[in-house]
């Protein structure tokens, strides 16, 4: 099945320079949505992308989404793009993003962050590289290689790549569900690739993501800030509330102390047990990626479950307080505590909404404090499962079994990708994840990286997955 | 007594407006100590100052500190400067500091921070306004005002003004112990100007200062910040660790949790049990300042207990967990949590050191965490208690009945400054704490002010308080 892939890959490798370059450039555009600064830059990656569409022939569109929300700014325009109408293939659509994660040297990077360094072992090192240009980038390098070996493409390709995701992925939603039935209506299944194997040496195929729920906790009492000398021991102090509360909702093994949170969660069922004990995880993969071994638990199943099938709590930080290095006297006025929860089938985005706000004045209220407390949802992502027996997934596993020459494992994702459950509901289709990165990658951390490995014959990859599922039977 | 002070109040009416032209060049000036780049401006206000004293005919010396305690940046000068060496007059010795907090007009500024603004209600408003520029020209004012009045100066002014108090004095305390004996060694008695009234009607004389040791507890346990969905229910979370043990300190209503605190406190007199029911402060006034009525206390006298002669505890911040506005999902890799204990009469610094570390210790070991956990003190200053009654206390009184018509209150104070004891020591002398701002000035907030009769009667009341302390009998 799928001949031709032989003279696909061989182009790839022989374009492996080229493709490196491509990227090279992208990561050198410091596309970082959550700046308003950088604005101009996020922009000008969207231009690039379209313009590298147009000369490998895609037609492409720069939609415009209007402005940020609650702000003057225009969103970076989403990149449509169209590669072949012809009426006897599939139609695949695509989703990456070209924004980027903030990133400065002094936060500890050990090279230019938006540099792309490659080092001895094929580390491809840069804000970015593996989340997610590399991705988008795989796309047009399996359209270029085609190309030059004069192999033709298998299915109509949709794009879809936006420069907001890494800042909530602003306006895309409306824009999805509004082109479902028009620029999207042909698609027949939809592949994501932005997330990561779960450890560095075994590909998957992921059919599951958690979901995110995002709150905040606002106390306050004093009209402005105060000195601890003059006040302490008077008022009482906002940022004493807010950490007594937020100590009341998950303790150091995670365990989630708001009820009603586990009472939503699926029950185990036996075929799920056996599920775990074959995917190639380790705890020393985790340990590696974490860079410590201050996991919760010490055995893989347990910490599969956690990861994927369970929800969990993180304290995120606090607005308004102190946050500078050295030593500053003051109490603060109004702290704004942020923490999130992951949600898993079967919770529900307003249950679980009522249950944490209504513990949180509870537990507030038993403090007797006269400051004000105010709780609400920043933002809200509902959790995804697919059906991994779809032949989008069939069809996946067999590209990656001919690329990687092993069985991808099956997995779920512990992160969300809230865009996901849109593109389902938009198109009514089947979505795939198909990572490229593996576990190690650091996508939001200091020292992103993707490996030259990762990239290349994640290039072969994404052009053999859509070989195959230009030929697998519907099921 | 001290009849010629008729004249000098005369001098200081028909100069006044010199006077308000003197601390609006002073406001102009940005000295803020804290910031590296305004460094230059602090430097520049040291130099204003031994500019605006030589013109006096004092001589003055503008003494280097050497290097900001782990940088490369010059300490601003100390100030020194000498008014008179007369041998058959007492020498006082006045302390003051010429730096400022940190100011923007966008932290919510109702006026220009650096620009003295004068409201229809006398309120003149600037940042370093009260704190501490207005005291420290009102020496030099004192000054002008008798050589316009043709007054003979009552005794022989020693001047100590430094550029660092607002970043923790560095380099002051060595200075200052070094000249106890040498460029201080005739001083008879300390005054310092860097502090308020209790309310905004009634003077006070302050011979107590609760002292203040900080702490920082860091939790640390991944390599670096993780993404909450990929690691939330499989790490154990530094900032959940942090947020319990930092809950564990102290309650909604200021009660310190830290055995081996409360026990160290000296117990309360009898003498002591009848002194606040006449203090001048009113919860109202407290409301005020609070810009709430979020007290812990609903009456005078524990709210004044508190504030005086109780320890509190107050927490300041985290460094290193998300700070900003908006959502981010982020798992820290490393907190630190900022706490200070304002301590009192009999505590050791040493020995609150000990219990608090202790007690940290422990209620992070119950935790069970695999992280990793210090607890150190930052800084430590020790409360100090001087006699009302001695004769430099007793000249203030008379020079506040003089000038204000009323008994001044005798007030201890919440906050520290830690100069005060190291003077005491360094000279062996009593020190003064003669405020002329009110409670309302805003020291460290914005929209910081010093109201035109604060400034103006303050000044009639320093040169006073030297008019009579030159006459007052030893006791
Ligand atoms: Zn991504
Ligand atoms: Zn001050």
């Amino acid at each position: 099945m799928a001949p031709q892939l032989d003279g696909y890959f061989q182009q790839v490798d022989s374009l492996s320079d080229a493709f490196i370059e491509r990227l090279r450039q992208a990561v050198a555009i410091p596309s970082v949505s959550s700046e308003a600064a950088r604005r101009p830059d996020v922009v000008r990656m969207g231009e690039f992308l379209a313009a590298e569409l147009k000369k490998l022939g895609a037609s492409v569109e720069l939609r415009p989404l209007g402005k940020q929300h609650g702000t003057d700014l225009d969103l970076p325009p989403v990149v449509l793009a169209r590669y072949g109408s012809d009426k006897n293939k599939r139609t695949i659509l695509v989703y990456g993003h070209y924004d980027v994660q903030p990133a400065e040297k002094s936060d500890g990077w050990d090279t230019e962050p938006f540099e792309l360094t490659i080092k001895g072992d094929g580390r491809m090192q840069g804000r970015g590289s593996t989340d997610d240009k590399g991705p988008v980038l795989g796309w047009l390098n399996a359209i270029e290689a085609h190309q030059a070996a004069g192999i033709d493409f298998p299915v109509n390709l949709l794009m879809c790549f936006e420069g907001m995701e890494e800042y909530g992925s602003d306006g895309l939603d409306d824009l999805v569900n509004e082109e479902g039935k028009k620029y999207f209506a042909d698609a027949d299944a939809v592949c994501i690739s932005d997330n990561y194997w779960l450890g560095t040496e075994k590909p998957c195929l992921t059919y599951g993501l958690r979901g995110c729920n995002y709150y905040s906790i606002e106390v306050s009492g004093p009209g402005a800030d105060l000195h601890s000398g003059v006040f302490g021991g008077t008022a009482q102090e906002p940022m004493t509330d807010l950490v007594r509360v937020m100590a009341s909702l998950v303790d150091t093994d995670g365990k989630i102390l708001i009820p009603g949170i586990a009472e939503q969660v699926a029950p185990v069922t036996a075929d799920e047990e056996g599920l775990y004990d074959g995917i190639a995880f380790t705890m020393e993969t985790l340990h590696d990626s974490l860079g410590s071994k201050t996991t919760i638990f010490e055995d893989k199943k347990p910490t599969l479950m956690a990861r994927w099938r369970y929800p969990s709590l993180s304290l995120h930080g606090i607005e308004g307080a102190f946050s500078a290095p050295g030593a500053k006297t003051v109490i603060p006025a109004k702290v704004i505590g942020k923490f999130s929860i992951r949600t898993v089938p079967n919770m529900e985005i307003d249950q679980t909404n009522e249950v944490v706000c209504r513990y949180v004045e509870d537990v507030f209220k038993k403090l007797g404090s006269k400051n004000s407390l105010k709780v609400y949802p920043q933002h809200c992502g509902k959790w995804w499962v697919a059906s991994p027996n779809h032949w989008n997934f069939t069809a996946a596993a067999k590209a990656t079994e001919r690329v990687w020459g092993v069985q991808p494992d099956f997995t779920r994702e512990g992160g969300s990708i809230p865009i996901t459950l849109t593109f389902e509901q938009a198109t009514g289709k089947n979505v795939l994840l198909l990572p490229m990165g593996s576990s190690t990658d650091g996508a939001h951390s200091i020292n992103e990286k993707l490996d030259k490995r990762n990239y290349i014959e994640g290039i072969k990859l994404l052009g053999a997955y859509l070989h195959y599922v230009a030929e697998e039977p519907m099921n």
